[in-house]
């Protein structure tokens, strides 16, 4: 039985469903076959096996600890950090001459996703850093690609984003950071971020900040943000000298309590803090959304990989632990069952792996989506690149919404002992919990899928996603098990097609206040959609598979698969009827309240 | 606006809802008119304010601790339990010439509720004191009441209840923790007890247990267990002396930390435990059974008082934050708005503020049905009884279970802020979660409910909650505002009517695995009919109460009251759907899945 998460799916999800040795046909991709791959999750596994996960708890209890000016990271983090560069995860997507390995993200995000599973708290900092690195290098000039990222690809040097502010949160139209030009061509920034993931630790040498901030005199809003990069430490003469960033603090989290959120200051001391500016001005917030789109994927990632490794923990104690007997047979003078046998516990971690391995299957998909999207040209990229950015807010809300809630469900499992530490059920439910609200919180998802992405280039992205679906249930009808789920899928996309017509209808005559209002609901419902074609894909291939003469193993894989599917559709998919009754509502409750009324 | 509970709330629900002084007509409540149980309430609100809310958070970040064989615990918890006592609450339930107050439970708990509100980790050690003692005093004899009950009144003694043990966990038939009698009348204790609730703590003198062991040659399974009276120290010629229980540890908890759960070893070292024999032998499973739902009803309250804490703590979050601007204005030159303006923020106020009154009306609902249960006659009695029977595991389970996701819903509201310790959510977040574990999983009381509940005295308590819900519909459907939703009530419960129908069919035809498999979604259907079923009548009160002339004050807690049963009957009710779809189709898939496909 696996630890946190299954090598054998991951296989499963690169090469039979997702055919990872297509993308081969693109020249940037051509060393990539199935072999290779394996290969890459295989040395990936190792790492995590011996650098993450047997830190993972440790890192909780011997939590990250601010000190005279200074946050203290455990010992773990530094050689953690170092083996995931040394082993060529930093760079993995850079170009072979810039060091890096061109590994597609498809493959990239496999590999993640051990390294997630096995410790999210450490592997965070390290792909922090690949995203900041990556933003350097497809929008910063040469200069600063050479100041900053090869100490950036070693592990030698944190890369952050640093957005929030205290008074701005989400809306970042609202941050106040200043950046003024002097005559050294660099810039003086000043003012205060929160929250800000790697911010400030012992275990590298420096920190180099992705901030965004407003050059003096520019327009107010959105487009008068510029992205700059502003170092811990700054260059002068060959040598490293002190850049006027404080770290204030660090914030007191629930969980992931070994991964850094710091609250910096930036030119507080002497006005000295040098920021460089990446790109064009007043161009930031375009360059830091190819971040957090990346970011976005990621966090879906961790959100994913946490819930497998609460599931695997969950199944471990299921598979051991005796408990009661079946409700036809209460003989006492009979041995009790593993909990495994009764079927709530079954149903309990069926909904787990449902929710672990639809919300993987659907990352993978994205990721093939966007290497597809880098790589291709013409129609093939522009399709690619709207599928991609429809299902981004899916692909990071519904591991984090619904992982939380199959993490708790694997505390469950364990009953009291869950709730203690003497499992580690208990962080993984305090870890995943966050994951709804970084880079973008379920409700502004929401409001991304309606209120953009359903309608961006005349709903296209949608059209092209029936028709994914559509493929999909078509290739499921031959199989004369899965027919009913075919057909099940069939009749509530039509009905969220319907329902997508009938908001943007009410878009057309109402404020927008009116359509969006429930937002979030129909976030939830088509993630619960999009999931269920996941799982159908899924299925029909494995049935396909149990066609042919298997190992015990793998039979056992693939009947998990369908069983699994049926799962989905029994349990969860039809969750959608009641938020299409409510999404197809005339009653705007929401909007009528008074905010007196809410006491 | 209230900080941790609504004391109109709790008024609105003993007078308007509840009818509160009909009690009256029982002597053994003669006394309690409206005015008595105002009174009691702005008590009971004056110790929360002194003596528990200050130390909510305290008792966390000082949690409990064990050392050099004892449990230490914060300051604040011996003199939190002395203004309990001295505030009447502890034996309040008891005969005035017992040192009682007669109070009825519905008065009781509406205290309790907001005990547990303001911190239930303190409150918890009083209440499970009452509990002990209540044990006692119906089920011992006079020597024991005397000896044990006035020491747990005054607070200066802990009570607690001993049931489960390492191997046994849900499964108390194969409790083994032995009781051997002795020339001496008492018995001889030997064996271990785990998670322990206030099982050892230096804020009181002594500690005592009321456990479940089996005496030496008794049946096999739960026709074997005896209740007992094992206290820390016993009393021996006048002195207290040290009576073999042993703390060997405390289980280090997720939450709940400054409530202890301790590991006990009785007998372990001098094999000298003395245990007094509550009632006649081999019936302690029935007499605990007492104490077990009236401890279910008090986790439903813990689990209502937290999540109503958590609302308070968002909401006023969101009536203080300024963030972003509403989407028909985005003009950036304009101040933000207070997140409370948001229809998603006020969706999620809603279902916060819809479960919190929900499930405290339920509860209270069924304190006064145990009111009636307890001193009522004929069929009046029983019918009160049957029909508390029946709501006990819904009130138990849907405040645990729903006022988890409440208070996530409310840590969603502040954002990063929530997740952070700043703010008291996170704390929230981690106590809350227990309930649904403690007292009976989830479950195992969706076995209770529609194993045992549905089906006893031939199904009449189902066709008395059938009555009772007509008669709100019948109500309801008067307000014209209300009539769609009283048709909508109508619908449903027929719906689940015929659900159950089906089940009951399959119980007759197939073992009882099969109608038993999805139990654990039964409960949720019938609890959140039943909770549409107390919004509904709240509803149609407050409307009522809105054709008067109001303050501004009432008009808008009746409005709320309005607002807040259709957010339910918009976004929760119609979950029932999917569930009904469940709950009627003939996969198996929980039964027929083998153990090792899940993988």
């Amino acid at each position: 039985m696996e630890t946190y998460a299954s090598l054998r799916n991951l296989k499963f999800l690169l090469h039979e469903v997702l055919n990872f040795s297509q993308l081969q046909q693109y020249e940037r991709f051509a060393d990539y076959d199935d072999e290779a791959a394996d290969m890459a999750l295989d040395a990936a596994r190792q790492i995590a096996d011996t650098y993450l996960y047997p830190f993972y708890r440790e890192m909780d209890k011997d939590k990250a600890y601010y000190a005279e000016g200074t946050v203290h990271t455990h010992p773990a983090l530094k050689e953690g950090i170092k083996a995931l560069a040394d082993g060529g995860w930093i760079a993995a997507i850079d170009d072979y001459d810039a060091g890096g390995q061109q590994m597609p993200a498809t493959l990239l995000h496999a590999g993640l996703f051990q390294f997630y599973a096995a410790n999210a708290n450490l592997a965070a900092y390290a792909f922090l850093t690949q995203a900041a690195a990556n933003l350097i290098r497809t929008f910063g000039d040469e200069k600063l690609h050479e100041a900053f990222v090869p100490d950036m690809y070693s592990g030698a040097w944190q890369g952050t984003m640093a957005l929030t502010e205290p008074q701005a949160g989400s809306s970042l139209s609202d941050i106040t950071t200043s950046a003024e030009l002097t005559d050294e061509g660099h810039y003086l920034i000043r003012g205060q971020k929160i929250y800000i993931s790697g911010g400030d630790h012992t275990a590298v040498d420096n920190v180099v900040h992705l901030l965004l901030a407003r050059i003096k005199g520019a327009p107010a809003g959105t487009r008068g943000i510029s992205l700059f990069v502003v170092p811990k430490f700054r260059l002068e003469d060959g040598e490293l000298v002190d850049n006027d960033v404080t770290t204030a603090g660090i914030f007191g989290k629930m969980g992931q309590k070994g991964y850094v959120a710091a609250h910096l200051m930036l030119g507080e001391q002497r006005e000295d803090c040098h920021g460089y500016l990446v790109g064009s001005p007043h161009q930031g917030l375009k360059f830091m959304f190819q971040m957090m789109n990346e970011a976005r994927i990621g966090t879906g990632l961790v959100a994913a990989g946490t819930a497998s490794a609460a599931y695997y923990a969950a199944l471990k104690y299921a598979k051991e632990r005796p408990q009661g007997r079946h409700p036809s047979n209460k003989d006492v003078n009979q041995e009790q069952v593993l909990i495994i046998e009764h079927a709530d516990v079954k149903r309990m971690l069926l909904f787990q792996k449902a929710v672990v391995e639809g919300s993987l299957a659907l990352l993978l998909q994205c990721s093939k989506l966007s290497d597809i999207a880098h790589v291709a040209e013409g129609e093939e990229k522009e399709n690619a690149h709207l599928l991609l950015e429809l299902l981004t807010p899916i692909a990071k809300s519904y591991p984090s919404e619904m992982g939380t809630l199959a993490v708790s469900t694997g505390m469950q499992c364990l009953g009291g002992a869950g709730y203690t530490d003497d499992f580690p059920l208990e962080q993984y439910y305090r870890d995943i919990r966050v994951n709804a609200i970084y880079e973008g919180t379920t409700g502004i998802h929401g409001m991304d899928l309606l209120g953009r992405k359903v309608t961006m280039a005349k709903g296209k992205a949608v059209k092209l996603l029936m028709q994914e679906i559509q493929a999909t249930i078509e290739m499921a009808a031959k199989h004369s098990q899965l027919a009913d789920m075919a057909t099940q899928l069939g009749q509530v996309t039509r009905q969220l097609h319907k329902v997508t017509l009938s908001l943007l209808e009410l878009a057309s005559k109402e404020k927008p206040e009116v359509f969006l209002a429930d937002a979030t609901l129909y976030l939830e419902y088509f993630g619960t959609v999009t999931i269920a074609w996941q799982w159908l894909k899924q299925a029909a291939i494995s049935n396909a598979a149990l066609e042919k003469d298997l190992s015990t193993d793998e039979y056992e894989f693939y009947q998990g698969k369908v069983f699994t599917c049926r799962y989905f559709f029994e349990y969860e998919l039809p969750k959608t009827s009641g938020l299409a009754y409510r999404l197809s509502s005339e009653d705007r409750l929401t909007l009528e309240i008074e905010e007196s009324f809410i006491n």
